[in-house]
């Protein structure tokens, strides 16, 4: 198993245009690519506007939408995997918040559907319910890219300590977070939540946002960022349109265990997190 | 219920002298009170120097103690609730790094010791192993006092995210986290940590360090902290001795839970989080 890999998270600028958005995405794939990445990471509706009006109009079903065949594509044209952020995804008439994950060879080997939809309610800031049009996902997701164990957790799903705790469990060493705070909860938390979650499970996030648009109806507060597993920040964006490059070692989360070996510290006689779907793929 | 309350944090220097650190600590006490403070916290082991070597020789039993009647007294004396930091417990024979909590008639109403024992190795910075002469205990710890419910979590607790969910399902409102952090993990990992509890289960987070002493062989951090359940500061102290105050509004829990319900949103029917003491007196 290789321990350095780059990573390049694609803070891109969303527009209403989908069309545009894929050939933006497919422009910063090629790029990544060209520098070496392993990894590329695409933000959370990086084909849609943030807006619930939206999603349904927007909405792809797995096998018959161009977003999937376009980033399956680029994968296997430019021969990397690809987290690519989140799409709404129409299944049986329901809209879920989906994360596909391809190899190299433009396969999907994972799918991740946001799991606790985000409702918001801060009057005078931000007010925002994703369950007046989304459906949410009941799954855990960790991949074996066979050279990393890639967990995924889309946006509010970071709130949930729990299931980074399942899916550390589970092997995963780097956590991908497409995702899109605002203007509230981004400079509040988005950062502490980050750093938090890769300390506590010692395990690398990646969080992904699109640039920030001043002009959009959900303005996404940026700061795309990597953080290694003692908290440590590898690499952090502004707020404009960019790729964020990490080279991140592996053998970092063993070095933290070293210092500090809090899973083997866990108290499992005492308490223990139960993963309700075992036997379920995750 | 009352809603405001205030709290004092009492960031005392602890010596090698234990009799100092008591008439230290209840000197703390009686300002507190004299500035209307209804729960009055001292810092981890606040009446022996926090050192291996130093843990049995400062040890007390529970009943048998000059801490415990000395405290006792203060709380009821000044009729006030004390989370009296943690000392050295001796209980047949085993130390406990204990947390006794009285009522303001110096009664005791809980106990917690700590469950999780701290290991750290860092070569060149900080090398401590508490597990070579304390016992962990294996109890979550929440209380009544009747104009609030209290959890406690004696510092490296702080890294299990775990027994927070739990506390907090259990009706907490408050954490009172008497902690020693040192110089490499108080700069990188303090402040982050108590953010991250306060915001991911919307409870207030009180963190109560010993003042900093360089000459010290361990050399806590200090930075007593006080955060809300939106991860704002609501005091936070520097290095020295001091008296940090806090007043806090319950209510700013359900005003949290308002803007943004995570506790609600937790998806009991993917995970849980076991506590499997339940039947035991937490």
């Amino acid at each position: 198993m290789e321990k350095s890999i780059r990573l390049s998270l694609c803070q891109m600028k969303v527009t209403d245009d989908k069309e545009s958005n894929l050939h933006k995405a497919v422009g910063m794939i090629e790029k990544s690519a060209l520098n070496n990445s392993r990894i590329v990471m695409l933000p959370e509706m990086f084909n849609c506007p943030y807006d619930n009006s939206k999603f349904r109009e927007y909405a792809e079903e797995e096998e018959a939408g161009p977003t999937v065949t376009t980033i399956s594509r680029a994968a296997e044209d430019f021969g990397v995997h690809i987290v690519a952020g989140s799409i709404p995804e129409l299944d049986s008439g329901k809209i879920y918040n989906t994360c596909y994950i391809f190899g190299d060879k433009g396969e999907i080997i994972g799918k991740h559907r946001k799991m606790h939809l985000f409702d918001i309610n801060v009057p005078g800031s931000i007010v925002f319910r994703e369950s007046d049009t989304l459906t949410a996902g009941d799954s855990l997701t960790v991949i074996d890219t066979g050279f990393c164990k890639l967990g995924v957790a889309i946006c509010y799903d970071v709130r949930f300590p729990e299931i980074f705790r399942l899916m550390v469990s589970k092997g995963a060493q780097i956590i991908a977070i497409p995702a899109a705070f605002n203007m509230t909860t981004g400079p509040l938390h988005w950062e502490l939540l980050m750093r938090a979650r890769a300390v506590d499970y010692q395990v690398f996030v990646a969080a992904i946002s699109p640039a920030r648009d001043e002009n959009a109806s959900y303005i996404a507060y940026g700061n795309s960022i990597v953080v290694g597993p003692w908290a440590d920040i590898a690499a952090r964006a502004g707020h404009e349109e960019c790729i964020l490059y990490a080279d991140i070692d592996l053998g970092d989360i063993e070095k933290a265990g070293r210092k500090l070996p809090v899973l083997a510290h866990k108290r499992d006689d005492v308490y223990e997190v139960l993963y309700k779907k075992d036997g379920v793929k995750p």
